[in-house]
């Protein structure tokens, strides 16, 4: 295994882009050695962006594709037709062994299809799900799955909870993550047919170190390391962990600026104001992976800036060091040696 | 009809049952006339609790009932043995028509299956959705459903619409309310099994102001009236909402209290801070309506205080002027002739 972390950027993916993620590139490139990054989009176009740096040349190197993907085409027929989409010309690095990884912020269904067919799926596992860490009060969790494959069955949030806990062991250094099920009650005779289902099965999974459900209202308190749901709630709630962050921290700046008082004191507080909110801030932990398939696959957030990129890129080191998707193979196996027996 | 609206009151339901509770009933009956309450529970212990308040001694009548229904209990098991429990005493008021409308603080569980077994569905209503008020940028949405009832089908969001419509016209006054589907994008051929069936029925309804999905990230914005949504995934948004604000807020506490200069600024900032967090604050709009019952049953918070009691109380007033049973009566009715035709 090279030393060299090899990084497949989608230059031309986001609502910041090129710019942004040409810039996050090169930040990456420039805090940390052994990362060398395929940037893929419009050649001119990048060429300009880059030479607005100076960085260490031979670690980006710019792989021309002429075609973008939009966010709202649909992307089992934007994957499938546009094979020069910077989509597609850094998945088929990964895919030809060329790259370790691949970073974008752009069509996340673009992502989810071309990851799936192209990069393709580690042997057994059934689907890769989207796992973004969240913030906490204690630190972050990892919740799983957000992606875009919904009403999934019960074998899948096993594999889910498995995968979530190599990743939260292996990348957080978090020694036997706690598994929590997203459910509506703390009893195991509450949930949807779904939970009722999976509950018992993640009971018996010796290998997963399983505390029960974990209802909505103590997500935010962070006391479960990987919070396994279905991908419809999961996404629900990644989006309302968003959405209502940012309405409360509007809220607070209004009446914060409602009276000279409040005026003042707003003044002194906004350090201390500041601080507390960057921990609530998703961005400033990179992208979310796409686990369970044959190379890394990161999705950062569509209106990601440069540092959110930088954090994305330097996070493939570390997955790559620690051998995720080997240590997920290993352990898929081991449950379907299992299942023979 | 009477002008008086009767409600029957579980007097020993909640963390903070049974003083919270009469001080609640007390309250609500020195602000608005015209509401007669039936306290039920253990006749001692609330005419002891009552001795300590001078109020209009004819508007508030102790029921006895010797039992209490915990939490934890099974509810069908509760409800069905349980036969003196203040739940199931002041559920039969109402049942029997001596009372208009039941508010209890106590076992969610207990309190929808009573709902449905003692005071009956509305003909023509599958399921009684639970529908609690949420804070927006705007004001409130109604988020329904949050019950218990989970894994329900399109013919139900449908009725959970109707009936979500109905309540915003006539007690909050929204004209013509908007409804959303909760979805996880704006698309129409995006979402799980239950939404995509959904969709296409809810665009065909004449007497609702269908405008789409509704993704998680924006349903603090407030730009929805009513929020349709399977009651799994509700109790996910209403737990998380309740949780999420708790853990900014402390967090936001705790950091103004890390410097000198922070401390002196949250001095200043105490007033316009507190005005703002109340606004997201939702015991202040009382308790959730069990919708599509032939009475008005109302569960408040767990952790309900007086002033969240007395708001539920004085709700039942609007609900009961306002026709609201007769008005869903109609419009469920009106939508069966239409199949039968």
């Amino acid at each position: 295994m090279s030393d060299i972390t090899r990084v497949a950027l989608d230059a031309m993916g986001g609502d910041n882009a090129p710019a942004e993620i040409v810039k996050g590139a090169v930040a990456a490139v420039k805090k940390q050695k052994g990362i060398k990054i395929y940037l893929t989009g419009k050649e001119d176009v990048l060429k300009k962006e880059l030479s607005a740096y100076t960085y260490p040349e031979e670690m980006i190197e710019i792989v021309p594709a002429t075609e973008v993907i939009e966010t709202a085409e649909p992307p089992v027929m934007a994957i499938r037709k546009k094979k020069d989409s910077s989509i597609v010309v850094a998945m088929n690095l990964v895919k030809q062994g060329k790259a370790d990884a691949f970073v974008s912020a752009g069509s996340s269904g673009a992502v989810l299809v071309g990851g799936q067919v192209l990069v393709g799926r580690i042997k057994g596992v059934e689907r890769p799900p989207l796992a973004p860490l969240i913030p906490t009060e204690k630190g972050v969790s990892l919740l799983i799955d957000c992606g875009a494959n919904v009403d999934a069955r019960p074998s899948h949030l096993v594999q889910f909870a498995r995968m979530g806990s190599i990743y939260m062991e292996s990348v957080l250094g978090r020694k036997n993550p706690t598994v929590g099920i997203v459910n509506i009650g703390a009893e195991e005779e509450k949930g949807n047919a779904l939970v009722k289902e999976t509950f018992p099965l993640l009971k018996e999974c010796k290998d997963i170190n399983f505390v029960g459900s974990v209802e909505a209202r103590d997500i935010p308190s962070g006391n479960v390391d990987v919070i396994v749901c279905e991908a419809f709630a999961g996404n629900v709630i990644l989006k309302l962990y968003e959405g209502l962050g940012a309405t409360l921290i509007k809220k607070i700046k209004k009446g914060l600026m409602s009276s000279l008082r409040s005026k003042i004191g707003a003044l002194l507080i906004k350090p201390a104001l500041k601080a507390t909110l960057k921990d609530f801030d998703a961005s400033q932990y990179g992208g979310a992976p796409l686990l369970g398939l044959k190379g890394l696959v990161v999705k950062t957030h569509g209106n990601a800036t440069a540092n959110e990129v930088c954090n994305s890129i330097v996070q493939c080191v570390t997955f790559k060091e620690q051998r995720i998707n080997e240590k997920i193979q290993e352990a898929v196996q081991s449950q379907e040696e299992k299942k023979e027996s």
